[in-house]
């Protein structure tokens, strides 16, 4: 199995739930010099006492930064920020995580759901992915390696089995949550975009679906817990090549139906 | 050939491009009292002038009505003032045709594209169908035919080719509209959650695509001009059965993949 040997990872909405799990197993994985940037809203605040506890154990590796993806000028600061710890080094993998999910109907839905479940999801990832595009392009140039990896720069998207047209009848039925799912379906297209756009760039792009796990939004019911999960989204990331480029693929690796 | 047979028909973004083409086809169809809503921005300006003299040539059949997508406030006048018109009749086709078209790449697009696209031709579509639900539901009620129809009560969202994810890479090239397409790609799933919340009221919900056609949006190197479009597109609809319920369907009647 191919181990991710990303050195410098940055992660939205890394205060609970998978981002936070995503941030505990990779401190795990010994690689020299790494630095996770655990982005969260409110890197302060009493939600984000776990990740301020894991930060204070492994202070040379997660740096927190404050960054609301619906705030263009806190991902611009942001920005600043991790540029400047990076220094001449690139960012190599970003995984826009953060997520918000609105339950409900057409009929039992605003259009501020819509729009906020969309500006979060999709408008989120799009101004995080304008604003980190530099510090990407330097390790992808910078890199000795050929073809694409999250080794080298990647940006992996938190989609869900959601935004699947096809699976999208039976979902709905279990799911109820139209602008999830639209949003999560944007966040696709968005993937595909950014792939086609982002190729000569070599900058892997990939739709990833984490499994149904117990976090606040997956609920108690969920099959997995954020372990298996998590372990199953840095096995598949790590072994992304530029086949998954532009894909959809789910934490087993496996490529889900538009 | 299946001909049309819905007698209260709703089209938004009547004033031009395919929707005033709609207009124009069918007021030529003969149907004992129809009446053809032809909503559009600003009816009395000079952007509604072609429809204005339509309207004038067909008195009993057209009625304009003011009707701007991204205004809840204008929806929720224009149904009160179809639901008079109807009377106790209900409305069998309604056509979210109203939809603008940011250009740009990633890169080039700022975050207000994307709402702005998502709200006109996501959130848009959305709140007329929620406000008309009830227009709808008297008509599907109302109807002695089995099954679903245009001629019973349907309501079609005007797709794109641009939002089917399997062709995207060859489109994205071609039109590199980001926001475009994420925002139709967010409409065809829509168009699965509408479909499946409102299969109980026997409300057929088809996306389709008009083909690619000489209007403003469409441009004048388009391969279709609108009389042809508009052609195929009533084909398609007077053709529409369960079968489309919740599909993917271009102007010829081909389904398209997500
Ligand atoms: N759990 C599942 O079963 C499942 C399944 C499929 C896909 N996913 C996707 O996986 C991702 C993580 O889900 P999760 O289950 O961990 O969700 P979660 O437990 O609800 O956590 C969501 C995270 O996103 C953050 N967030 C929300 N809005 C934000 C904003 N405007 N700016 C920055 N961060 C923001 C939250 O921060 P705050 O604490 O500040 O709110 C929190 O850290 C999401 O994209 C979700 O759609 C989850
Ligand atoms: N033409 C093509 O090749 C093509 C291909 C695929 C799909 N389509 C789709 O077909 C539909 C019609 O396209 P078209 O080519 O006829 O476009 P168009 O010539 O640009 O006309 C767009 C229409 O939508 C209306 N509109 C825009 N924003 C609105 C709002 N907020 N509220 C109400 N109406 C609004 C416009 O009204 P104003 O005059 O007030 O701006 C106009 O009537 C669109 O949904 C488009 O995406 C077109």
């Amino acid at each position: 199995m191919a181990t991710l040997k990303a050195r410098n990872i940055l992660i939205t909405g890394a205060n609970r739930g998978l981002g936070l799990e995503l941030v505990r197993q990779l401190v795990e994985i010994p690689y020299p010099n790494r630095q996770i940037f655990a982005c969260c809203r409110d890197p302060d605040g009493p939600k984000s006492k776990v990740l301020q506890e894991l930060a204070k154990k492994h202070p040379s590796v997660i740096k927190m930064i404050r960054l609301d993806v619906t705030d263009s000028g806190s991902i611009k600061e942001a920005a600043e920020r991790v540029s400047s710890l990076l220094g001449k080094g690139g960012l190599n993998l970003l995984v826009n995580n953060s997520g918000v999910a609105a339950n409900g109907t057409i009929q039992s839905s605003s259009a501020d759901d819509m729009l906020s479940n969309f500006n979060t999801n999709v408008v989120g990832s799009f101004r995080v992915i304008k604003e980190f595009l530099p510090c990407l392009r330097i390790s992808a140039k910078a890199s000795g390696e050929q073809g694409m990896s999250c080794n080298k720069a990647a940006v992996i998207n938190m989609s869900s089995i959601a935004a699947s047209m096809t699976h999208a009848p039976q979902i709905y039925a279990f799911l109820p949550a139209v602008s999830y799912k639209v949003s999560k379906a944007g966040l696709n297209m968005l993937t595909i975009c950014a792939a086609y756009e982002f190729k000569p760039d070599e900058i892997l792009f990939t739709a990833l679906h984490p499994g149904w796990a117990r976090t606040d939004m997956g609920g108690q019911n969920a099959t997995l817990d954020v372990k298996e999960s998590i372990e199953g989204v840095i096995r598949v990331m790590s072994g992304l090549t530029e086949e998954q480029h532009g894909a959809y693929v789910d934490y087993t690796g496996k490529t889900l139906p538009w």
